[in-house]
């Protein structure tokens, strides 16, 4: 693919689009867009030039002139993404939508919000609690990352076992397509099957298929109660063991089955200067249970606890006040952040398995560990089977062997992972991080068929070019 | 498009690829999959031969047989489509599904199911309820529908305002393409971003994107505790206004929330030779609260009951057993069947509006009836918006002028709909009844990208063509 530089005559088309003070072109600042929450110095791209729009018009005038010009374009949310989905890979403009943050519209005799894609995702349920409202996507990075990226990612979170993630909250959008026109998929229907559903294949797509500039979320009630129970095992195994039976035999679908093995716990803890009961266990499950009347919820909680205690579980803690659910929940979402102050060379997964393949997983992790002597702990979304295992490099290797054994480990990892039914991406993306990896995990058929997708919507390549896979 | 007959030598072909007992020709045999649901007479087109294969593989070798020879193919499931979906518009050769009906794995580690999808909907919760699991995949004609056609018309029913319709529970499909190659997508994982989400593309395209021969389901806990609430009306207006005010006043979401007004009541009863309390009552309510605790449930119950009452309801009968429900549920899952009896000249909608919008809806309905000297009794799923709104054709109508009322009504009430934030079908499907309606619902370029989706998959349209939309 060529693509043709930024000119001064296209900075000068872009300042009439969007206004002189939504175009940056200074090197220093630009260094802020060039990397996402992957590595930097492995990922990394510079920009030739941002733009932050302010509406789907000016948006739909940048994509034509990128077509024009065959310029690559990327589109930007938070920068909290963690496959490199946001970085611009060939160069050429990236388009933020950070100042495209507005709440259009709260409409609460259908429970949906209207959003600019900007918006932080956090923020969405501090607006509504009061009105006993909330929007069940929850990403681990709620706090920074936008609805935008949420979509684009499809985003999972500490919620999907219960709720799903994002894209079942997404009723409709706003899109910007590959060749510029605005269009609107779906409404604010509950179903919808007039021909085939765009939006949900936009959904998860990484910004590769248009720029959504416009969602309708789906609100539900706000759960009045609700019980996290940190749960001490004395080794991953019987942990891990455990998630399945929660739901076989508990008949109990939590809000979320959290895992987290002895060095994740403990690197956050020290990160957060924090200390959790017996740090010491081997591995920890945090598990919430949430509902509408307290004694339903404390029963599950109570059945859950007792059907752990049942299963060789060292201690059940309950927290059911705001203060001891921060703490717990505190230190399982810093644990992303926390490795990567202790060590920036890493590489931060995101397979899937069934639930019931977990335990067979855990051993192989181990054995990958060992054999290329680096340190793999592993924490996450115990109860979609989707776990972040996490390759840390020896600081004994050199940042050449590290590269050549987090390729070769990361292969190893993949495999084991497709051969127990499962793949390399359960919520982070593909991105350019693991596009090399696509053709392990999908079917030469199911690749060709998302190449031709991919063609029939952006045929000069130029939306968000070198994420999920390459062409030629 | 032009298309080629099927001649002796691809009959010989098909019966050297299914057996000589899996190829129909026989003209009578024929008749019975020339139609669906839809009114013959309207929409029904014989096919030219009929095959019954037993697996992908036989499927494969049609669907390479058919791009050769440029022959339609129609995928058919147990014809009770309500769209013309399973109608061989053009002739050529229908695949029915019905002989791949086995069941290839029940999972209960992962709480999933392997499935033909030649299997009776039903069938699968008998086969697993006594392990207490259920499929929340509940179409009204659950008791003979197909898995496969669930899954092409991405089928809703009466509970899925609570759990949402079959697509959510779809997690992996065996789909032969349009150009006969064989591909799983997704599998036995809850949460899966590799990629575009191809799976989601073919729930709900109604077989103009391939086969669908193997699914793979989630099943949930089946709940324990269940309670109907009948509650009556003093009007259709009423009632409806109620839909909305359980969601966001109760705070609770019920299972399902299923609506019939007094002519569709009348209809059913008579043709069920049943009789139900208040029969007089202008619009009734069927309200379906479930879950794992009984006190939970019933408070459930007597929320919402509480709420009708204080909203205008003229009395709340509770079927807390399950004589009594299936009583008021037979009632609600014959009115089609029903009306068909008492007219076979009519348009059965499927209609989908924001709840919020389904008071406004009405009076046009009324409004609509009154013009055209036309009845439309409405019944549906309100909870979701979706409502089978159905013109019945007037008896001192010309079938001629019963066409050209047809015709216009439905324009209108689609614009009507479509003003309302709505669109033409919530479940049901476009197929052939609605597609020359595309236009009025759609974007131009939604539609656009539609075709060159279709056209990507199937370059020879041959797979399922006439339906949603043409080719020139």
């Amino acid at each position: 693919m060529k693509y043709n530089p930024v000119t001064k005559d296209i900075i000068d088309e872009l300042r009439e689009i969007v206004g002189v003070k939504n175009v940056i072109t200074d090197r220093e600042k630009l260094e802020a867009y060039s990397h996402d929450e992957t590595p930097a110095e492995q990922y990394a791209h510079m920009p030739e030039v941002v733009v932050t729009p302010g509406s789907a018009e000016e948006i739909s005038r940048i994509v034509k002139l990128a077509n024009r010009e065959l310029i690559p374009l990327t589109p930007r949310g938070a920068g909290s993404g963690l496959s490199g989905g946001a970085i611009p890979q060939y160069g050429g403009i990236v388009i933020s939508v950070e100042k495209m943050n507005k709440v259009i519209e709260i409409d609460y005799d259908n429970m949906m919000m209207v959003l600019e894609p900007g918006i932080v995702t956090n923020s969405v349920n501090e607006m509504i609690k009061d009105k006993g409202l909330f929007f069940a996507g929850y990403p681990m990075s709620v706090e920074t990352c936008y609805l935008g990226g949420n979509i684009a990612e499809n985003a999972g979170g500490g919620k999907a076992v219960k709720y799903g993630v994002t894209g079942r909250y997404i009723m409709g959008l706003e899109l910007v397509t590959p060749t510029g026109e605005i269009v609107e998929l779906g409404g604010k229907r509950v179903k919808d099957v007039t021909g085939y559903d765009l939006k949900q294949l936009i959904i998860g797509s990484e910004g590769t298929l248009g720029i959504v500039t416009k969602a309708i979320i789906k609100l539900l009630p706000l759960p009045t109660d609700k019980v996290d129970l940190l749960v001490l095992f004395k080794d991953v195994r019987s942990a891990i063991a455990m998630v399945p039976k929660i739901m076989t035999g508990g008949r109990i679908i939590p809000t979320g089955i959290e895992f987290m093995d002895k060095l994740s716990v403990k690197t956050s803890c020290e990160y957060l200067n924090e200390h959790l009961p017996y740090q010491e266990a081997g591995a920890m499950l945090l598990i919430e249970v949430d509902g509408n009347r307290a004694e339903q919820v404390e029963a599950d909680a109570e059945t859950i606890g007792e059907l752990c205690l049942e299963n060789g579980a060292i201690e059940v803690y309950v927290a059911d006040n705001y203060t001891t659910q921060e703490r717990v929940w505190s230190v399982r979402r810093n644990i992303a952040e926390a490795f990567k102050v202790y060590s920036p060379h890493q590489s931060l997964e995101d397979i899937v398995v069934p639930i019931a393949s977990i335990p067979d997983l855990i051993p192989e992790l181990e054995r990958i560990s060992k054999k290329y002597e680096i340190q793999v702990p592993c924490y996450g979304h115990a109860g979609d089977g989707n776990l972040h295992a996490t390759l840390v490099k020896n600081p004994q290797h050199t940042m050449e062997e590290w590269y050549e054994i987090e390729e070769k480990a990361l292969r190893e990892i993949y495999t084991v992972t497709k051969n127990l039914g499962g793949t390399i991406s359960g919520e982070h993306g593909i991105g350019s991080k693991r596009k090399s990896f696509m053709e392990l995990v999908a079917d030469p058929v199911e690749l060709e068929l998302m190449r031709k997708i991919k063609k029939a919507f952006d045929p000069n390549n130029i939306m968000n070019p070198g994420k999920i896979f390459d062409f030629d």
